[in-house]
């Protein structure tokens, strides 16, 4: 037998965040790995996905999961290596999708990971454009957003894992792909990289009047994924029927700004007047009747260029809990990945 | 010639309310009616119906239909006799449905009218059950909210030419139908009268407890046409997947309570965490593909006493303001309509 870790070094959720995650919120931890038992494997991590859903489990608001307990390792979607197998189809060296949290190391059940094949894509692809983010743009667009040739779909944090596919699926499907990011470097690779038709920077001081230049012919479809300023800029410019799938509030995660007056009801009578569909969604729902034709397309897609992602890496499990807060300020700029 | 009546008694919107409408906001007028044309009939108004969305029309705030202009006759859909005809199909002595508005006469096109058989259904209840208000509910209900059997259906206003429909239309395809209406008559109505399962006052200091009493499975069709402070204890209450039909937001008309907080946020919140389906929807988005099968269904469950209404009638034009005001309270009892 190889001469294998026998700790794994993890982050725990220390404390309940108050808004914005801080450092405080994490510890580290250094634990001995338990022995791997029949049908299990001993993973080594090499990428931990790091996903604004996250920090919804570090609070105790009702949400769609529930949340991690304090004390908990920190969740998320990991691809590992095999260092160790006690199940039958599963070898020492492959790579594995696993969902083993913020830690080196893991022993999981082999039922509980999928075999990547390295030759098809980059391991990394699977917590990305091939993974839950791509899957989210991939279904949420196609079954709710149903966008139609020549339509407008707008998104936001459109360089993000789940933006970015958003809008290239848009334009395979003969839609016109709007996007919004912060700061001209991210709307630049919109625009060069991901071969946007329009880019709109949410942090200019005119946000409101460039993005209603960008949509001449309005917006069919909002895909939601970050709610706060974004969203209500592009509400005035929905048209009829538009459809608004819901997959994400980043905006909002770490408590809403405080609006002085209440902007519900404005909403739903607009949602009226504009026969607004509304849809939220997790991208769960959908795996039982797309995630096989997704995994297909979205291969093939990559394979040939029509669509392209972009990783943000990062070095070492200790550089986690910076780079997640980071991100839910929009500092990471594509799909944010850490190199453990 | 007959001696037809060569004036027309109107009433006319006489300045904008701001807020809840006043008689001052309305104008009566008698005006020389036309000769009526090649193609043309003369009609006599006999049941003038009053609804919410006139509130909408009243204002310049952008909403589905372009507002009337101060001087204009208020619009609504009115049953009429033929007392002058000179369009082929028409004769004198019919009752046709038409949109004549807050008038006693008016001339207008015979390819502007339907002519009803007062021999399958009172003429009245083109303009409520078998009206666009039956088809509101018909089509919103099976179409966007798709109750199935043993789900649990919520509406308001449900005593109402809407909500009464939705709560039988829900029975009849076997689904669970929770009303909500003002004051314990109108909850008597809805289990003794409408036949629903369950009855909730929403005037009752316990109203949130008592609506969730009342939907111990949750609620799985939230059927929306009240929006305000119904909407919002519903809202807690909507299961995973909940489908919510806005069809009208009446409590909001009359301009919005304004609330220190901001719900916005929060809505979205639930919207994405219950996976819920908001969908916004005018009636005649459906008329293409489902109003023939509506009159036929609708009226065969009339006839057999499964689908029924109840109408609350005033008398004389003058009447209108008044009852429509009241209307906008929640005063009226049925479908409001003015016998001319």
């Amino acid at each position: 037998m190889a001469d294998h870790p026998t700790t794994s070094t993890r982050i725990v959720l220390a404390s309940r965040p108050d808004g914005a995650p801080t450092p405080e919120n994490f510890r580290t931890e250094v634990v001995d790995l338990p022995t791997v038992g029949d049908g299990q494997v001993l993973l080594r991590t090499v990428y931990l996905s790091l996903d604004p859903y996250m920090r919804g489990r570090m609070s105790t608001a009702r949400s769609y999961a529930a949340p991690l307990e304090v004390g908990d390792v920190m969740m998320g979607g990991t691809v590992g290596e095999v260092l160790e197998s006690r199940h039958p189809d599963l070898a020492v060296g492959d790579h594995v999708l696993a969902g083993a949290g913020w830690q080196s190391h893991a022993v999981v059940d082999g039922t509980h990971v999928r075999r990547l094949d390295p030759s098809a894509a980059p391991v990394s692809t699977a917590l990305g454009v091939l993974g839950m983010p791509g899957f989210t743009a991939y279904s949420g667009l196609l079954r709710i957003g149903q966008p139609k040739a020549g339509e407008t779909v707008v998104v936001a944090a459109a360089t993000g894992p789940v933006g970015s596919a958003v809008g290239q699926i848009a334009r395979i499907r003969g839609a016109r792909a709007v996007g919004i990011a912060g700061g001209p470097e991210k709307c630049r690779a919109l625009l060069e990289e991901f071969g946007f038709d329009a880019a709109v920077d949410h942090r200019d001081p005119d946000f409101r009047a460039r993005l209603a230049e960008a949509v001449p012919d309005g917006i069919d479809v909002y895909f939601e994924n970050v709610g706060g300023h974004v969203a209500e800029a592009v509400m005035p410019l929905l048209n009829l029927y538009a459809r608004i799938p819901v997959c994400g509030l980043v905006a909002q995660y770490n408590g809403a700004d405080l609006e002085r007056r209440d902007r519900l009801p404005g909403f739903l009578s607009l949602v009226l007047s504009r026969s607004l569909t509304l849809r939220g969604f997790i991208q769960n729902e959908f795996v039982p009747e797309m995630h096989d034709d997704f995994l297909d397309e979205a291969t093939a897609w990559v394979r040939d260029g029509r669509l392209r992602y972009r990783e943000d890496v990062v070095d070492g499990l200790e550089s986690a809990p910076e780079a997640f807060i980071g991100m839910l300020e929009g500092r990471n700029f594509g799909k944010l990945l850490v190199r453990v």
